[in-house]
């Protein structure tokens, strides 16, 4: 009998966006896996901290994040590699008949990295995935702006696109959302700016967690944002 | 001393992803309110319904809801008048120091009805959201289809655009939902064929729920489909 490989959303940072599943999950679980960068703490473990009850934990640790540029074949191969080795860690213990919940920021099948273990043992492992609350919809709702309503078309977009591929999909957009901001934030900003949505435009740091940081985007002065700011661009133009 | 409005996402059905805090603001509300249509019950209520401790219920029941095209001018004007009358009911209770928890399936700020009292009260009365894990995501992870990854770009569609919007904007991303397939289905079903997307379409009906029907939308041979099912075209077509 091998063991059972549970991909576990965590939710956005904040340890009330749990859920009862997540909770349980932890409860039951063997062993508990998380990503995180080397000499780093893991958001995710954070997040959890108090529902773990002495699992083994097994931190699965990048060999480099931002140090390369990803579209370097370097990077690429660094990161192939480092998914390959973490899944046959994994695996080693399914094989064993543990069940392995693997912890992910926000929700697990939406840009999260458990999806590198669950398409390379899903197939050969019982799998089961317990969806949670997005980054995205804990920033939103912890400053109360209405997203999307109605027929809003809703885009997620990341800033490594083009400036011109951001400019033409915000004008083309109801609501937006830009992920993973870092480095990228000046030319959001005039891709924002051109599109003619800069005004309605929120920029969100640390959402939901203690020290989150949100202000409008055209009050943002400096160039400066953490790999993991978002952008939000409020929908439901026509509201009373 | 005016009570607190808040806006409770209770997740896509499944009462295990309610979130520590939704239940915690349950267990604290005077009041709970939740839309319904008239003669049926809620299902935001049916989730939360082991967590209820004999608050208030304030149940606001929609007019009508898809008896009328929504272009109507009489649509229209009957649900602002319904919005318009229900924050009025909930501002009585506010008014008198009332906690009123207002229930929202999925989240409350996409797309989601809580948003009309938000958008009248939260001027008026302290207003707070909290987030919940939405519909999509609870489909997408009851199937375990990894949507989104890297440099994806996201899109939700409302089925109510017209074909020609569906398939370019199917074309221009690089993962979709589209909700409320409702009378839409034939529609969505071409405008994906032709945009070259149909083959990778999943229809979810009642996702995460008991009585969940999931299937490939190739293999959905009848044209019929509930106002809430939702259709994922999942994305990282790179997958290893």
């Amino acid at each position: 009998m091998t063991g059972c490989l549970i991909g576990v959303g965590v939710g956005p940072g904040d340890p009330g966006l749990l859920t009862l599943k997540a909770i349980e999950v932890l409860h039951q679980a063997d062993v508990v896996a998380y990503f995180a960068k080397a000499g780093n703490t893991s958001n995710a473990r954070t997040i959890v901290a108090a529902h773990l009850n002495g699992a083994e934990e097994l931190p699965l640790l990048y060999p480099v994040t931002t140090e390369i540029p990803k579209e370097d074949a370097g990077y690429r191969d660094a990161i192939a590699a480092f998914y390959d080795t973490s899944a046959v860690a994994v695996a080693n213990h399914l094989d064993e008949g543990h069940t392995v919940a693997v912890l992910s920021e926000g929700d697990p099948l939406f840009y999260g990295s458990y999806m590198h273990l669950h398409v390379r043992l899903s197939p050969r492992y019982p799998a089961e995935v317990i969806a949670g609350v997005t980054g995205m919809s804990g920033c939103w709702s912890s400053i109360g702006v209405p997203m999307t309503q109605g027929d809003d078309v809703f885009t997620v977009l990341p800033a490594t696109l083009p400036e011109y591929e951001l400019e033409r999909r915000f004008a083309d957009a109801n609501a937006a959302v830009v992920m993973k901001i870092g480095r990228h934030l000046a030319k959001v900003r005039r891709a924002l700016d051109r599109a003619g949505r800069l005004d309605r435009a929120i920029y969100v740091e640390r959402g939901t967690m203690a020290n989150a940081a949100v202000m409008k985007l055209t009050d943002k002065l400096d160039g400066c944002a953490p790999y993991f700011a978002i952008v939000l661009v409020p929908g439901w133009e026509q509201r009373p």
